[in-house]
């Protein structure tokens, strides 16, 4: 009857016929949304994939800053971006949301387009989920399943002295266009910082070509910044490196921007995170055949370290000093 | 160096490890907690069932009422009854928390164990999660896997005109328990209706005698109610029903407190939810396996009505009227 429907009218069982009828059938679904658990076949021979994450509202995005589209398509990219890390093949995901009493019905509606829009993007099915009412504020949750087989999973535990740390695309931006947001400067210009901060790309294909290149032996995804993030692989893998702030990749807008600062903001690079980039370790003889597949798959990837036997990561500036960050990483208690 | 110490000092990584050290290895798990995504590998021949659940505070649950340990255990049991409720073995879980700054390491660590000992007491293990602090109350998410070969998989859609519908157990004892919670009698002779609240009992054996017999036709699990779960049923496989009022199974102590009612409390054993039964269908020339099969596995069954073409869900009261139920169901909006 209302013309602008809210979800209390539309009810929980009416707002997720509205989510159902926009899912697509993808591969291996068998039974998707509508039952008490979803059916889905995996291909044989592989071996599952699973991770989930929690976003919440006020913790990990601002609706002042997060619109509902990119809010939703980052909501799955973050949960893809992990099985990218694994080098393997998303498959399938299952939403949950804990929606606010006065949450309007079109605020769920982008939401719902711009997680479906990422789903689509990445052959991912949306198969399951729940929905209920939050008192304080949005509850997102996601789960996300793909699947490898098993010699192709790459791991943090395979690192080996000598190898080296490589990086995807670059870092930093994310980590600026927080800053950028929190100063308020939302200039002409300052888009793509932005941009990668709430509409970020999970590195799906490279992560499947690496995992097939058999090159790679530890991969993770950076979420926290690679300082931490390579720090989780020195320490599963049981061994330590060192990172090269002048090989850095930096992007030529984090540059010019930068200018601006009294210091280079390294920092942002190596500790901001949300650069959901991928940090790999290979041995240096495969340097050349890691080039030529990343020039093929059209993303770059960037040497910016190496592994050593000693435990700790450290990080070498161009002076030849040993650069001390100003927060280790990001500790979400 | 704190004698009490919370979660802030410990930090999230440090409460993973915690949780990890836990854990124990389980049936088809590759890689556990620790790396980007999750790695299991099913049992061949088998499909993958998944189901997700969302618990907030101060909506699904209250820390006043559930302690820790029983609230632990709860988030568990809800998901895993999913995996009864497809005939399934439930495998694997994944467990995301979103954790107010200011809780208890006491807290957490009751609420831990009683989930792993959800866990352990069906099979299941924990291979993953989430963990961030959350700026108003406890957010749990838990996803369930577990797995079945296909044709024994029972869903929603098979209910057929003229079948039996069953539920295991009894119903309403639980939905009375929230009652006596929220009228605040907690009085001695009460805890058995309370334990049906706070720590309910998935029905994962009898889920699975029910879907390796064959005689099932469709199956869900009651946690709306056996009339808003039935007429799931009813709605999703093309069918109607009757269920019949004095058929339903009522525990004799619910019977005994009902006596202070001025009704029989029928709407709290239709409608009140959180039975976490089974409710299911099957031709009535298989009620006498069906009866033995139950006999075997020392859970009771009850039929309680009959599946009908006409579409709806009508209940038949004692004097062979028509009842019209206070509530149809629950709405989480």
């Amino acid at each position: 009857m209302a013309s602008n429907p809210n979800l209390s009218s539309l009810g929980e069982f009416g707002f997720i016929s509205r989510i159902s009828a926009a899912t697509r059938p993808g591969a291996g679904v068998v039974t998707g949304i509508g039952d008490d658990a979803a059916v889905t076949a995996l291909t044989p021979g592989m071996q599952l994939l699973t991770s989930t994450d929690m976003l919440l509202e006020n913790v990990h995005f601002r609706c002042s800053w997060h619109d509902p589209y990119r809010l939703g398509r980052k909501s799955l990219a973050v949960s893809i971006s992990d099985i990218a890390a694994m080098g393997g093949i998303p498959r399938w995901c299952l939403l949950s949301l804990g929606i606010p009493k006065d949450a309007a019905l079109g605020f769920m509606d982008d939401f719902t387009r711009g997680f479906l829009d990422m789903a689509a993007e990445h052959n991912v099915s949306l198969i399951g989920g729940d929905t209920c009412r939050s008192g304080n504020g949005l509850v997102i949750s996601v789960t996300i399943m793909g699947e490898q087989v098993p010699k192709r999973i790459i791991r943090r535990t395979g690192a080996r002295p000598g190898d080296e740390i490589w990086v995807t695309g670059t870092l930093g931006d994310a980590a600026l266009g927080l800053r950028l947001l929190e100063e308020g400067k939302l200039k002409d210009g300052f888009g793509q910082f932005i941009t990668r901060l709430l509409d970020p790309t999970p590195r799906t294909e490279v992560g499947q070509f690496l995992a097939e290149s058999g090159l790679v032996t530890s991969m993770i995804d950076i979420s926290d910044g690679l300082l931490a993030d390579f720090g989780h692989i020195a320490e599963q893998s049981g061994v330590g490196g060192q990172l090269n702030l002048a090989a850095l990749p930096i992007s030529s807008a984090f540059r010019a921007i930068s200018e601006g600062f009294s210091q280079f903001p390294y920092h942002l690079a190596l500790s901001g995170g949300e650069d959901y980039e991928l940090a790999f370790t290979a041995s240096p003889n495969n340097n050349e055949k890691i080039t030529s597949l990343m020039k093929n798959s059209g993303i770059d990837a960037t040497p910016v370290g190496i592994v050593s036997s000693l435990p700790g990561v450290t990080v070498l500036c161009p002076d030849g000093s040993s650069y001390i960050p100003p927060t280790p990483g990001f500790n979400h208690f």
